[in-house]
């Protein structure tokens, strides 16, 4: 297994950048004042050298991987949504009423839900529903690792599976998503363990905690960190990923290191995919060549983390929902962007006078 | 045709805020942690005041005028661009060929084009184009007013006359767009006027200029309005549109004015339809219960000028052209906002348990 991971890792290759000039070329050739699409160009610039400068851009056919895990941390009481509610949930995206399932169809986007790690039995089966569950849910993480290296490296090699599933089905861009009661906890955590932030920093409310259950929160994480002090230290990203995190958030680690390995563009949701996202590029750093970033979560210090990283996201709408919600949003400006590449007239075949010429 | 106008302004009532507490009732009841989908509930909350209660929301049909006029000021090389490309974009616009064409096919909105005062002579007759130039462009306000009352007084019924067929199809958004080489200058000269803000704090590079060329451009501003002291003293501000507009800005004021006297959501674009919703707002306050800002402009001062106006725009996105194509992106929050309401499983149909029970 770890082989298998090792050289899946092995074939990530960056973005082609060496094409900036020819796309940017023919941005600039298009009728507008240069550089007035803003970040529309931005994406388009990025995607022409994710997609090796072959025209069509496209960013459809777009799939949605909705994960779902469940957490030993929530027995600590740090959300205000009882543990079941992981499972419920994952049958409401079954029954089209979440939501994801709304905006997956607002904006013409595939969603598949994905059972890495929820407690509780199996599902019914269905044809939206991928049932691929490693654990019922992971350890608490106050008393030691939340999962075992393998187990870890089972969640990586599933998310790694649906990128090259929606490869193997043409789909040009997957984007992350996730359901799993506490999870901001372990997103918080591998935050403060990836990025070395102090944990009161950036602890926010989740799906609504008051004052004094964000600080309960914060205590929590710094047991954990104290609890994981050992894998931490290795330095070794999936041992840092298996100690704090959680089979959705490695799942789309995974995701978005198959994505990059094959070439798709990845939309990287909230707070929680972010994190999945931080975990990704510990791992191999080309998947910041093919990361999207949709939006500036609600949730207090991912603010502070995207600017961490030096990512600008497309989208600040106050949501904190998660599932993808804001990833379902911007595949919206992707495909906009896209169509403007392929489609706007140039200055000569429509006539219009070039800027420059002061009259 | 003051009479006209006059009755037309008088028929804009606000928009019903007294249902807000049951339509934040319903978003209550959906199954995400209360307030989770931020914007978007905030929009879909909005619509529901401005539709009245009737259910389901609705934000299409909608349809995108892109207005187009001249400036007499072009005369004192205020933009890169030759004021023969207002025409070539126009014919851009019918070839379907320009960003806004583009974005408008992207999002799925209709798009009307509108002649309401260029220079040159009558188009070819086109399905998606409206002629009612009502003179070939403004006169050169550093000299005195743009247009006379009369002039700018037929513009705003253009606009008002324009949401009025939307209406009668049916549409139930509008959202606006403009061409005008040189527009960049009147907009700042009227937010200069109606905002009290100093021309050099908000003029900025429109299509392109240098610093020298900013420089020049502020200094026409400040002439322009020194010109029209007398129109901007009246305090009358259809007078101050008139001596610092143009025909496509007077135009878009009558088609926000007229949205909103016909209950539809209005859709501002950018930095000139900022200017134009100014003069609206200027004109009847109560649009802004029906007015929605598309992004916040590249184009320096935008910024400043939301502010001013109390406006959080929804996109961020380093645009700076125009032609409706901010307003095009945003529609497609509109249409999310109004599916979240609409289509969203409550927590009892869907059987989540709901949040606030910490276990």
């Amino acid at each position: 297994m770890e082989q298998l991971f090792a050289s899946a890792i092995a074939a990530i290759a960056p973005a082609d950048t060496s094409l900036e000039a020819a796309g940017q070329a023919h941005l600039d050739d298009l009728t507008k004042p240069k550089g007035s699409l803003g970040r529309l160009e931005e994406i388009a610039l990025r995607l022409y050298c994710i997609q090796r400068g072959v025209r069509p851009l496209a960013a459809d056919p777009a799939r949605i991987y909705t994960i779902a895990g469940d957490h030993g941390v929530t027995a600590e009481g740090v959300s205000l949504f009882p543990q079941e509610v992981t499972r419920q949930m994952v049958l409401n995206f079954l029954n089209d009423g979440a939501g994801i399932n709304i905006l997956a169809n607002t904006v013409g986007a595939d969603l598949m839900v994905v059972d890495a790690g929820s407690c509780g039995g199996e599902f019914p089966e269905h044809p939206k529903l991928i049932q691929r569950k490693v654990a019922q849910g992971t350890d608490n993480f106050v008393n030691g690792p939340a999962m075992s290296r393998e187990n870890c490296l089972k969640a990586l090699l599933l998310g790694i599976e649906l990128a090259d599933i929606a490869a193997a089905e043409g789909y040009r861009t997957v984007a992350t998503g996730e359901m799993g009661i506490s999870n901001t906890t372990p997103a918080t955590a591998l935050y403060s363990a990836y990025l070395g932030i102090d944990p009161a920093d950036i602890t926010g409310a989740g799906s609504g905690l008051d004052a004094r259950g964000i600080v309960h929160k914060t205590k929590i994480i710094v047991r954990a960190l104290q609890a994981n002090k050992a894998a931490i230290q290795t330095k070794d990203p999936v041992n840092v990923l298996a100690a704090l995190g959680g089979y959705e958030i490695a799942a789309l680690a995974g995701l978005i290191l198959g994505a990059a390995k094959n070439e798709q563009a990845v939309l990287v949701d909230g707070f929680i995919s972010t994190a999945a996202y931080t975990a990704a590029a510990a791992i191999c750093p080309h998947v910041q060549d093919y990361a999207f970033f949709s939006h500036a979560s609600a949730e207090q210090g991912h603010r502070k983390i995207l600017s961490a990283l030096g990512i600008k996201p497309m989208h600040d709408l106050g949501l904190r929902l998660g599932e993808g919600t804001g990833a379902a949003l911007t595949l919206f400006l992707l495909r906009a962007a896209c169509n403007i590449f392929n489609d706007m007239a140039t200055f000569s075949a429509a006539g219009v006078a070039k800027g420059d010429v002061v009259i």
